[in-house]
């Protein structure tokens, strides 16, 4: 990965009203957006001139359902260059989304007891269980603590009690959290105990920032007879929009179990998201490493931007994702997001929509540019204190 | 409509092995596709250049959920110059595709008891009903009938006996049928009657071919209280997998409901597959009308060629659609589909998919060139006479 870089070109407000419709495009014009998990920054090129290509030839009806060898093949690849763990590229299925991905495994895989989902967790996913017809059983990490962390002994509990499912988010959104190994190895030992099944979420993996390492849920042993992971390149190269994550079952009954469910559950990813996708593990990490070498310096740049201009928000180490929590409960307004939107024109992601009751807290996009993101901190300044 | 018009232009063979990876993709070389319905045309032009320009915007992140104002603009009128009956906007809601559009219906909107489903049908929701937890209880149309019905007492009886929603398909797959205006007012007398719902799959709508009138089941008096429709521009775009097809809901109230759901029911839809939709039906109609005609030639000459080389094979009219279903039992091969694969080197979809047990029955895909066609079924006359 060292040497050749592709670096990260920062979109214009303009070129970013146009790319981005959600994240940009539903704001007013006097709005800075810092909500939904999308990136300020151009395409890597090569990945869009690799789905330019593919719409050129008229790719645009079926892709391969059930197994895309170039696709799986890559991503083996980039798991064994980055992570030092791979799958065997039979294990790699593709889905239509993350999320899709996580309620096939939990449809399928999973027993009808609960799913312990740890909250704040990333909002999409919130009730997710409901639509499968489970539980969702949420284990909150307290506002108070010092580090973010999953409680092995109410984790317990909550299994001693019917639930049946954890649904790990590996690195974790919106804790910035990347778990350690001992702290996996501490999970699945609690798993195990209890014959339960993890779901681990491992979108965010690509964004492990410097400073931390990525171990896949897979990577323990003793994981592969209870676990799938769901993963993409989907977030890391701002590509949600073109409809293809992965979903990485190692346990070969379990992929034939898969492969045996009427086509509706799993037939909706686009060709053109498995391109974006296997060129993406391919040949993306020039660019990458720029992506990952900025998010650090913006990162750092939040950090002193708070400490100057809001010292009272309380934010944990960030150590994966763009995305940070921040506790804004000292200043003392009743929806924190709300008045910086009013009064402060920056639109943060409410802290209500990953844990009910956290009205205090906001999570903030900070993959924009530097630019941008002082004169983010420097409105809430104005908005909140 | 008339006057200006774009040409349907035929793929090579070379070109439609890169185009179409799952019909084409899959098959060794000296087989001829005639299978999974997609079409050997290249796109239309005009929706193709709304997609590229999209793709060069940078357009892959996340679109308007749950409201797309100019893609429900955009159906509505084309609803109303093809059908004379649209919905208002507010009722077209994004979906990823058709079949997840059904899913999500029957999920939010139907009570728990079965889902009537009239076979032979759509391999894709053969089984749909059971991932939604409730019942398939499957209305078979005899292969002797004289016309392919849904039988209203049956219909009657299956309610009567605790299914309470019907699985609609119109114009139908593989029957080829169009339900007459009087049809649905029937089928809408016993669904009412039962206080049952119905979900509308209408994505073949477009393909009504000259003879006959498409109606929307919507299009029925009294139909909005209990029935939604799922409508897509994809099938005659050849678009399919650009993902996003549209779930017609016209109950406000049931719209509010869907709204209240958890983002994973119906989060995964594409922009790009939006602004397609969107193009075709704002700006698709100079090409669909030659879509059409020269589905009308080819609907002709397979009639004419089998005629000619399969006397023995019973074909219903085809009202709509580009896709046959054959009845080549009088030909005695236990596996008509294996037969034409192996001996004619033409992959058919096998009956088996569309109604268990129809082994006799075969589904061509007749949306290729005259060449290809006439070739298809000389093969298929050597296979199997
Ligand atoms: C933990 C997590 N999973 C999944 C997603 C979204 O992925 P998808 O759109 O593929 O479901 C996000 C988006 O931010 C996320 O943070
Ligand atoms: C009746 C019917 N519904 C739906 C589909 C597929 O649509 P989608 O891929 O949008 O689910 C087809 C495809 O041929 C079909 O025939």
């Amino acid at each position: 990965m060292s040497g050749e870089r592709r670096p990260v070109v920062d979109l214009t407000d303009e070129q970013a009203r146009r790319a981005l419709p959600l994240k940009w495009g539903t704001v007013p014009r006097d709005v800075i957006p810092a909500w939904v998990a999308e990136m300020d920054y151009a395409l890597d090129p090569v990945v869009l001139e690799a789905v330019q290509r593919a719409l050129a030839d008229g790719i645009t009806g079926y892709p391969l359902f059930g197994h895309d060898p170039a696709l799986a093949e890559a991503y083996a690849g980039w798991a064994d260059r980055h992570f030092g763990w791979a799958p065997e590229p039979e294990a790699v299925i593709p889905v239509v989304d993350v999320t899709a991905g996580v309620r096939v495994a939990i449809d399928v895989f999973s027993g009808p007891g609960g799913v312990v989902f740890p909250t704040p967790g990333y909002n999409a996913q919130l009730g997710l269980a409901s639509i499968t017809g489970r539980d969702e059983v949420r284990l909150e990490v307290p506002a108070s603590a010092e580090r973010a962390e999953i409680d092995l002994d109410r984790l317990d509990r909550m299994f001693a009690e019917g639930a049946q499912t954890l649904l790990l988010t590996q690195p974790h959104n919106p804790w910035g959290r990347v778990f350690t190994r001992a702290e996996l190895e501490g999970i699945r030992d609690v798993v195990v105990r209890h014959g339960a099944r993890v779901v681990s979420d491992e979108i965010h993996a690509p964004l492990a920032l410097p400073g931390v390492e990525h171990v896949s849920y897979l990577a323990i042993e003793g994981t592969h007879d209870h676990a799938v992971a769901v993963v993409a390149a989907s977030k890391a190269f701002n590509t949600a929009g073109l409809r293809c994550a992965q979903l990485v079952v190692p346990d070969a009954a379990s992929r034939r179990l898969l492969a045996d469910q009427p086509m509706a559950r799993n037939d909706s990813h686009s060709p053109l998201g498995a391109i974006a996708a296997r060129t993406a593990y391919a040949e993306g990490d020039p660019w990458l490493a720029s992506l990952v070498e900025r998010l650090d310096q913006q990162r750092a740049l939040l950090g002193d931007l708070l400490a100057t201009h809001l010292p009272l928000v309380r934010m944990r180490p960030v150590e994966a994702t763009y995305l940070a929590w921040l506790d804004a409960s000292a200043y003392g307004h009743d929806d924190a997001a709300a008045v910086a939107l009013e009064r402060g024109r920056v639109k943060v992601s409410p802290g209500e929509s990953y844990a009910p009751g956290t009205t205090g807290h906001v999570r903030l996009n900070f993959a924009t540019s530097p630019e941008r993101l002082t004169e983010v901190v420097e409105r809430l300044a104005r908005a909140w204190a």
